[in-house]
C-alpha cells in the first residue's frame, strides 16, 4: 500500500477489516517488522485519539515515531506554488516535505479544512502537496474531506458488533455550536457504501454531503423514518456543504436521545469523538449500553496497525 | 499498587524508600519488566523535572511513553457531569479518559488547582475523574493538593543524607510574588508525619495548611525558634488556605539566608524546584553545600521507578 | 569530544567529514553504542530539521531522546546571576541545567540570539550557562552566533558534490523581510576557512560579519564578481552586525536567480532551510538541478550521528 487517504486506496475492505481483527488478537505478532523504520507524524491541528493510537500502532510494530506539531514546534508552512514569501509563512511545503520524506519511511499528516473555500478544501491541496513532495507512503490522519483511519476502525467495530448479515446503518446529522468539517461524515459514507450494509443518511435539508462520497446511499430527511429498524446509528455534526461551512439548523430535536432509539432495532450508537455531550448526543445514550464509542476508539490502534503493516511489508 | 496519589496509598514508607535506593544502585535491573507496556503522561500544566524524570524512569524499565500536553496537543476538557457542552470545552473527561485507559497500561496526570475555590480544589475533582474513567493504575504527577512523587524523592534524599536516627525536619514557609498551590507543602507534611522524624512546620499566621495533611506536626509561628537544631530545612511558598489562594505576608525576613542557618544543626536545605532565587531562597544557600536541591531532583527518577515497578509487577 | 559548539572544537574537519560519510554508508553500524544513554534536546526556538535529524541520529545509535520545548512545556528560564526573581522568570538556569545534566548523558540546546544587544549575543551567555551547569557533553543545535551541525552537514555535502580538488565557494547575502541571526553565515564561514577551498563572501556594504568568524576569507562587495567561477554558492540572509540586528538593504537584485548563475562554474547552490522562496532565493534555482538544499538536509542526520558517536565513545 502506497497511500491510505480514502476507501479508494483499498482493494477489498473486508480483507483489511479481517487483518485488523487478526492484529487485535495478537498485537505483537509483527513487532520486528518496523525495526529501523521511522514514522513521521505531522499535526497541523489538535489530536488525541489519532495521535496516540497511531503512535501505539507504530510502537507495536517496532517502529520509531517522530511527531511534529506544525506551526508550534517548527515553521509556518506555505502551500502556494510560486509564492513570493514576504509575509508570514517561513517555509514552503516544497522544501519542508522532502526533508520529512528524507528522515521518515512513512508519513502521516493531519490537515483540517479551512471551511472558507469549498474549492480549496475539496482540492485537498495540502494533502496532495505532502504526498507529492515527501515521496513516501502516506497515511491521512484526517484531511480536509476524509478520515479513513476512523472509518476503518468504525468498519472493524461494526463487524465485531453486528447481529445480522446485512445490518441497517444510519448516519444522522446532529446539532453543534460551531462550523465543523465534513471529513468524518464523508468518510463514513464512502466506506459504508463499500460494505455489505443498508445505508441511509439523514440530515436537515441543506446539509447534503458532497455527492462524490455519498453515491449509493439513501438520503432521508425525516430522521425518525430513517432510524426505523436501524442496527447502527452513527451520530455526527457537519456544517453545510452547499452553503459552504455555514450553520443552517439549530433544532435540538436532531440530538439523539433514548426516545429516538425506540424505532430502531436496539441499535448501537457510534461517534468518532470528541463529542459535545448534550449538544450532539445525550448523556443517556453515551452512558448506556447502546454506546460503542469506546470500542471505536480502541479499534483505532488496530486500524492504524493494519495500514502500517501493509505499508511496511511494501517498503 | 493500584494508585499513587498520597502517602495513604503506601503500606510502608520505609520499604518503598529502600526499594528506590536499591533501584538507584542498579537502575537497569528491571529493564524488561515494562516491555510492551505503555505509560501515558497527561500534563495540564508545565513540567520539567516530573516530565523528564518519569519518562526516564519508564524507559529504564523498558516501557514506552506517550505524552499529552492537554489543551495544547489535544482538546479542551470538560469535567462537569451532565454539562451541556455548548461553550468552550470540546471533550468530556468521561469520553477522553477511557480512551487513554484503553491505549495505556499506567496513567500519570498533572492537574494543578485553580486556587479560586477551596471546595473544588480540595475535592480533587479532576484527579478522581481521571482515576474513575481511565480504570488503570494512576500516578499523580502533582494534583490540586498533593505531589507524592516529589515527597517520595524527598524521603529518599533525607535517608541518604541523615546523620542521626531521628532527624529534626522543619518545613518553612517562604515569600513569593504569586499565588502558589499547597500541594508540595501538604505532601511533604503528610509524608514527614509518616516517617521517623521530629517534624515542625513554621509559617506566618494565616498560612496554616489544611489540617488533614499536617495532623501530628508541630506548628511554630516563630521561624527562628522552629529552626533551632534542625537537621533538614524544607523551604516552600504556599498561598493561604484559610483565606483561600490569597497572599497575606510579604515579609522578606522569611526568605532563608545563611543567617537563618546559624541556629540549625548545620542543616541541609531542600526545595522541590523551580525556586524563585533571592525571593524564596537566597543564592548563598542554594549555591552552598547546605543545598540538597539537586540530590532531590536526581532522586525523582528512582522514586518514579520504584512506583512504576510496583505497578508493573501488579498488572 | 566534550562539546560541539564551533569548528574550534574539532581537531580535523576532514576526519569528521569522512566519519559522517562512513556512517551514511552504514547508519546502523553503531546501533548499540547508545544503549541506556539519553540525549536531552532543549529548544528555546522553533526547529524542524535540527529537531528531527538529531532525534533520528540518536535513535540510529540506540539512544533514548527526551525533548523539552522550553517556555512551552516547562518553566520560563532566568539566566542572570544574582537575579532577584520577582518578575516573570520562574526557574534559574543554575537550577534547571543541573537537573537536565542529571537525567541526560548528552545535552543539545537551541538558543537563538535576541538581536537586541551585540554584546549579549556575542557572549553566548545562554549557551555557556547550559555548558557550565549541565556538566555534560554539549551539542549546539544553533546558538546565538554559530550553527555547527549545519556547517558539518554542509561540509559533507560539498565533499560529496565537489568536481574539483579545491572548489571556489561563495557565501552570498540574500534579501529578507525580517531581522535574521548571523549564526548560519558565521558558522559556514568559520568552517569554510578551515577547509581546502577558495572562499569568498559577498554582501552589501554594512553587512560585514563578525571578523572573528571570517578571518581568512575574501570579502567582495560586487556579487557578480564574487560569483565568477564559483563551484558552490551558499545563499543566506543575515541582519547587519555593525548596526546590530538592523536591515540596511532591500535590493532584490541580491536574490539569486538563474541569471546570476551564468558567471559561475555551473555552481551548485546551497541553503540551510527554511528559505523564503522568491525573496532569498528564486524558485527557478531551488527547483533546478543546481540546488543541493535537500542533500544538505539529508546529511544533517549523519553529521549529528558522527558527533553523537564521538561523544558516546568518550563517555
Amino acid at each position: 500500500m502506497k497511500q491510505f487517504t480514502s476507501v479508494k486506496d483499498i482493494d477489498n475492505v473486508g480483507d483489511l477489516v479481517r487483518e485488523a481483527l487478526q492484529i487485535k488478537q495478537n498485537p505483537y505478532a509483527y513487532e520486528s517488522l518496523g525495526k529501523r523504520r521511522t514514522l513521521g507524524l505531522v499535526f497541523m491541528n489538535p489530536s488525541l485519539r489519532t495521535r496516540l493510537s497511531t503512535q501505539k500502532a507504530a510502537q507495536n510494530l517496532g517502529m520509531n515515531v517522530m511527531t511534529v506539531n506544525a506551526d508550534k514546534d517548527s515553521w509556518a508552512l506555505e502551500f502556494q506554488d510560486g509564492a513570493v514569501m514576504n509575509t508570514t509563512t517561513v517555509e514552503h511545503i516544497r522544501d519542508a516535505a522532502p526533508v520529512l520524506g528524507n528522515y521518515c519511511d512513512i508519513i502521516g499528516v493531519r490537515c483540517f479544512p479551512g471551511l472558507l473555500s469549498k474549492e480549496v478544501d475539496t482540492s485537498e491541496h495540502i494533502m496532495h502537496q505532502f504526498i507529492k513532495w515527501t515521496k513516501k507512503p502516506y497515511i491521512s490522519l484526517e484531511s480536509a474531506t476524509l478520515h479513513p483511519l476512523q472509518s476503518l476502525a468504525d468498519a472493524v467495530t461494526m463487524v465485531e458488533h453486528s447481529r445480522v448479515k446485512r445490518p441497517k446503518v444510519v448516519l444522522t446529522w446532529a446539532p453543534h455550536i460551531k462550523s465543523i468539517p465534513h471529513a468524518v461524515a464523508n468518510s463514513f459514507a464512502e466506506w459504508a457504501v463499500a460494505q455489505e450494509v443498508e445505508f441511509v443518511i439523514t440530515h436537515p435539508e441543506g446539509y447534503e454531503l458532497d455527492p462524490q462520497f455519498t453515491q449509493g446511499a439513501t438520503i432521508e430527511y425525516n430522521q425518525q423514518k430513517a432510524l426505523e429498524g436501524a442496527d447502527f446509528v452513527y451520530v455526527k455534526n457537519w456544517s453545510s456543504f452547499a452553503d459552504y461551512g455555514k450553520l443552517l439548523c439549530h433544532d435540538q430535536n436532531w440530538m439523539l436521545t433514548l426516545r429516538h432509539m425506540e424505532a430502531t432495532n436496539q441499535a448501537r450508537v457510534m461517534h468518532c469523538l470528541p463529542v459535545r455531550r448534550n449538544v450532539e448526543l445525550s448523556d443517556e445514550i453515551l452512558d448506556s449500553p447502546h454506546s460503542l464509542v469506546q470500542a471505536q476508539a480502541e479499534n483505532r490502534v488496530f486500524a492504524a496497525q493494519a495500514v502500517l503493516k501493509r505499508m511496511l511489508e511494501n517498503l
